[in-house]
């Protein structure tokens, strides 16, 4: 049993505080984020496939290597420091170190991010002097603002917490995301925190985690089709005394909960796509096998002349079936039906039932279902999209100037 | 040695002759489309990798594996004829019966294809119509009323031939392309028809046809990545008496003759691509293997936030560099240099060399090139790419109605 707590938050777990400031890297808007806990945590984290990967991305990753434990985790927005040498390597090293020593730990028990523009130079001096301002703000009131602190081209802050209850007890699982770009599911950065009470293992920890941001962030943006910041982190602190094991009778409770709050923060992030103004979840089914399904889910979510026709309300189911097929996927066109929210548009040996009218009323709301089913066998996979309007053009073209 | 003929066309070979009309599919414009030659030709095609393949593409499909010898190619626009079942294959069939009787040839001598909206049923007597009007109309003049007649959302008509000076004679190749979507190189249709009236075994000819479309359309579009509908047709009628064989002193130079007009047709499919107002060269080099240069223009080429900074002048050389670290491809980014019409922008070990206002500049042109060598090897590619504009989201968003 699991519930979404109103306003939830990264700080919702016990121990956590968290804060998010303006240290001066933006032009106006807020920075700088910081999360910590009272209470050493054991640690989890997936990172970007991109062969380019940002140094301060590169640090985290260490320190979730060394099976290091970790108190904190520091994120800037506004600048990537990616593709910034090993002048960057070094300020992003600074960064970890500055806010170790203030906090009095030790640098491996900090982790750090950075989104924002590609290739200048960080400014790391305003973090520096940001670090004064940040730690004093911590408190359990800060998630919100850390989840404001470390949106780029986000309009909306994201938020989530879940109460479990579990047989031996109750825990929090909560987190903040970012992430916009992901209109196209290509190389936009995402980023995402999540903190627990619970007591985990290292490895275990590990393993829930990739399980869940696969059912969910990987169902908007793709292995090896991300960005050179790319990461989410898991912190799990123990401090409610509830430890979850891989063989207790609580584990899959708990599985439940964290895929169930990362598919949420993952659909938030989708939602506020830049420039959407539809959420759509694509179901497929009926694939012989799971790979199949992902790379119909894939194809679909991913086509900007699916996306386009979503935009403009427009039933073009042949786009939708154009899309499955050119996924690489096997499977034979005529045995294939398509239905918006359970409107059925194309039955098997491309039986039109499309009514026009209804299907358009369902493309113009703000939340439907394209489901495909293949017809070939038992496998099915779950993707989100938006859809693609002029705005993101706007959005994209002068990010930087 | 060859040549650009001024106004030169699929027409442009001795012995071929073409014409286009208005026969009701479409709402104004001509859709209908006929190519002709007095003598027989060899013919090769290459076609979709999509698993859905319209009705048309297959029967024409089967004419070139059946190594058929061909006289005419029918097209129409306005209809793809594509997830129209068994009724689809039997109106595709009739199309291309009623023309080979109209035209006292056997049906596996004419070659047909369909461009437009999927799904919905080709209005078949309006082309057996059509077909009493578009033969008489046949001539030599014709090849722009036919390109005009193969266009969907294309604004220009793509129409070319070269004259190549051989040692044993003079030989003409012209062609006539449609495509428009390439913007964003996913499933828009592309149709290239080419003549020449030089002499070719089938074999050679279709070996001729793959290395071209292999340096020129599949730049632009991809393997895998293609709509319903989409072919690539070379006829040779052999009039002009001289003979192409493939250890011959001619064969580079006719070779070269056909990837130059090939690769023209390609360029103005992408500088028409829907909303495109640039031109882009993407030349990729240093790569260790020829795949790895492949990837990566094919990633620069196809990426949204690219092609968007493309669109606002904006040189965003780590969005560049970025889709090229999510590509596949293997390289050290510390070695990497980037280059926009010869201004050094990058060089390696993340030195930067950007004079933002000069490269704005470029980047504001009609034409210009990205050029990133990956420092690791002899390999390189050519791609093509435009940039992504609000103007694109408009054309899709409701194509079909």
């Amino acid at each position: 049993m699991f519930q979404f707590i109103e306003n939830g938050s990264v700080t919702s777990p016990n121990g956590f505080k968290a804060a998010g400031i303006y240290c001066g890297i933006k032009k106006r808007k807020k920075d700088l984020a910081l999360i910590f806990s009272d209470y050493s945590c054991t640690a989890a984290g997936t990172f970007t496939m991109n062969k380019v990967k940002a140094a301060p991305l590169v640090i985290s990753q260490n320190v979730i290597k060394l099976d290091k434990s970790v108190k904190a985790i520091l994120i800037n927005s506004g600048n990537a420091n990616a593709c910034t040498g090993e002048s960057g390597y070094d300020d992003a090293l600074k960064m970890q170190r500055w806010c170790a020593e203030k906090l009095n730990l030790l640098s491996t028990e900090v982790l750090i991010s950075s989104t924002g523009v590609i290739g200048q130079k960080l400014p790391v001096e305003k973090i520096q002097t940001g670090l004064d301002e940040i730690i004093p703000s911590l408190s359990k009131d800060g998630g919100y603002d850390a989840a404001e602190a470390i949106m780029t081209t986000d309009t909306r802050i994201k938020s989530y917490a879940v109460k479990v209850r579990l047989k031996s007890g109750n825990v929090t699982i909560g987190g903040i995301c970012k992430g916009s770009g992901m209109i196209m599911p290509n190389m936009a950065t995402m980023l995402g925190f999540i903190s627990t009470d619970a007591k985990i293992e290292k490895d275990l920890l590990q393993t829930l985690l990739k399980e869940t941001v696969n059912v969910s962030f990987n169902k908007i943006s793709v292995d090896g089709e991300t960005s050179t910041n790319d990461m989410v982190i898991l912190l799990a602190n123990g401090s409610s005394g509830i430890s979850i094991m891989e063989n207790s009778e609580d584990y899959p409770e708990f599985l439940s909960a964290l895929k169930a709050l990362t598919i949420e923060m993952a659909k938030s992030i989708v939602s506020d796509g830049e420039g959407a103004t539809k959420l759509v979840t694509v179901k497929v089914s009926g694939t012989k096998t799971k790979s199949d399904a992902n790379l119909i889910g894939k194809s679909i979510a991913n086509s900007s002349l699916v996306k386009t026709a979503i935009h403009g309300a427009d039933a073009n189911w042949g786009r939708i079936l154009s899309a499955a097929g050119q996924s690489g996927a096997d499977f034979d066109p005529a045995k294939v039906s398509i239905s918006f929210s359970n409107l059925p548009i194309l039955l098997p040996n491309f039986t039109l039932t499309l009514d026009e009218e209804l299907a358009s009323k369902i493309l113009s709301q703000k939340e439907f279902e394209i489901h495909i089913d293949l017809g070939e066998g038992p496998e099915e996979a779950t993707w989100w999209t938006c859809d693609l309007s002029e705005e993101y053009i706007k959005i994209n073209a002068d990010y930087r100037t």
